[in-house]
């Protein structure tokens, strides 16, 4: 049926953001949309199970002041600092309302998150996408002389896991006066951040998610770091209560059991190179990651024909119909059982490609 | 300090939405943001009780499917014509984007709903407030030549608590082109929806709340109900996971346990009722409400020095400082105890001022 003429033309003429596929079943190895493989702090359960009626029935705090001064704590920064959001895709949408006017651009280094194009569609505006510099590197003077209003940069970027040195951003913060937008959302697995920049350079938006550091995906919560004049603007235009009281608590619970979170950022940075390496030993080629997943080109160049092949044995990676990203998977790294029966699934597949 | 100047012109100039006052404290008697004074279902407790590690580490259902399932059985509709949200306020963010252009207009009869006004300054569209006709009687022919992309009806209203009719909101449709989004926050206190015109009507969303009928604020759980192929364009403009796991399960329980809805419904009519003819006693004009508050007129005139008085008293009620407004109090119908509480207060204070 035709979209009603109501709809924006704009709206009608986009397809929307696909996410990864979320089966409903249990008997999938799930190493496809980059959770964390460990479960989340057990003080988490615990703060949840402690959630009262009344503080159902009551709207939440509407700042997420809780969770501000824990975050604030963790940083060492002032929780005016802080903008707490439903998944940092609010963060996003918060952002894009806030610095993107209808006209305007969004650039990004690209390959990048997928998200980053509709956002732009979503505000009138343009998406440039500017091509990674050799070896993943930041495209600085590229991304400076786009004239948009607001750069977003994943970092470590998605999918290729590759890190942008937090030198490489300050030159690119001291050469634009735009909006720089750095999402940090694998940053736990990279063990850098540029949050201590944010004292120096208005133009800075570092966005966190609790998605993958802490376990939390199903959780949807995330928070903006910038100095506390621009989170003031943020506030203005972000849902009234765009926080469950549920999410604050619990957000609160993971961000104050480091030692937790640590020790899975740990293991998970071990398997990524026990993986890497021996997806190598297989002949792929894998870009070297700091996030907890890694991009790797498959023997025979066709990750499509590969991504099924793995599907069929009950793995599910994530392949990307896009310009050179053809040959590649990216692979969320998983526990040690999960990774080897991914090795195992791999070798299957070799072999029986051989035999054809 | 002065706001950045990458933030847009329309956010520097806007000041924002400023919700009820949430107060920390439990000592207070909060009659002033239209929470529902009974407990939500046992069987949300539960159902929260039981979430485990898992459901959180993993991003949740992008669709809410367990929820749609739910909501389409307590209508007798398709769960294609159901959208989840993240509140109600979500769903008018993911309308406004879906529907209302730059330099588009939204419309709706005033007063109204303060958000409004909002969601078109963060759209760069415009607001046109059409005035209510005589005794809240819906201003069809205005609102129709408002060249309006979008009219925003909120049924029953806020801050009057009166109910437009079914037949009204059908004329509306029949008159216009326009999108017609009827937001029944309250609507479980009137016991009257528009949910059956839909099929009818494919320019009419729905929107419902579980905030009030459901005692769910902190949880931040709406839906929208419209034809298939317009929730269809509606989920492109969503945040991908916009819905947490939990809230899913949550309002999933709380709808399925409609005796418990319904029996605190009933309660707060009768409440209702009794408070609105003890408030006449007093020498209060009060608006005939389908709500679960009622809008008064106070004796003397001056709402804002009431709001204060009641203050003082430890008792929380909602002042508009707006034109037509300025003599009177919204007030939330809570429990039997609350509601002496407060005609107690407001028997002191009228006792202090005759004194005086």
């Amino acid at each position: 049926m035709a979209p009603p003429t109501f709809v924006r033309a704009n709206v009608r003429a986009m397809s929307g953001h696909a996410p990864g596929e979320q089966p409903d079943g249990q008997r999938v190895i799930k190493l496809n949309t980059n959770e964390n493989p460990y479960p989340p702090s057990p003080r988490v359960l615990e703060a949840i199970r402690e959630i009262d009626a009344e503080t159902l029935r009551k709207y939440p705090q509407p700042q997420a002041d809780a969770f501000r001064a824990s975050a604030a704590k963790l940083w060492n920064i002032k929780p005016e600092m802080i903008l707490a959001g439903n998944g940092s895709e609010d963060i996003f949408t918060i952002a894009t309302r806030c610095f993107v006017p209808p006209g305007g651009i969004i650039a990004s280094p690209t390959p990048s998150y997928s998200l980053y194009p509709v956002l732009a569609q979503l505000a009138d505006a343009t998406h440039v996408g500017v091509a990674w510099k050799k070896n993943w590197q930041l495209p600085i003077d590229a991304l400076t002389s786009s004239n948009a209003q607001a750069i977003y940069l994943c970092n470590p970027n998605t999918p290729s896991g590759t890190l942008v040195s937090s030198d490489d951003i300050e030159s690119l913060l001291k050469e634009t006066k735009s909006l720089v937008l750095v999402n940090e959302a694998y940053a736990d697995f990279s063990g850098e951040s540029v949050i201590e920049l944010v004292e120096k350079f208005e133009n800075l938006v570092v966005a966190r998610s609790l998605s993958k550091g802490y376990s939390l995906a199903g959780l949807r919560f995330g928070y903006a770091v910038a100095q506390a004049q621009v989170i003031e603007q943020m506030m203005k235009v972000k849902d009234s209560y765009n926080c469950d009281a549920i999410s604050i608590v619990a957000a609160t619970a993971a961000l104050e059991d480091q030692a937790h979170a640590q020790a899975g950022w740990k293991n998970v940075r071990e398997e990524r190179e026990r993986v890497s390496s021996e997806l190598r030993r297989f002949g792929f080629e894998v870009i070297p990651s700091r996030a907890n997943f890694v991009l790797a080109s498959v023997p025979g160049e066709d990750g499509k024909s590969f991504y099924s092949g793995l599907k069929q044995q009950g793995v599910l990676v994530r392949f990307f119909a896009q310009d050179g990203l053809e040959d590649k998977l990216r692979i969320t790294i998983g526990t040690g059982q999960e990774n080897d029966a991914l090795l195992g699934a791999i070798k299957a597949l070799m072999e029986k490609s051989k035999a054809a």
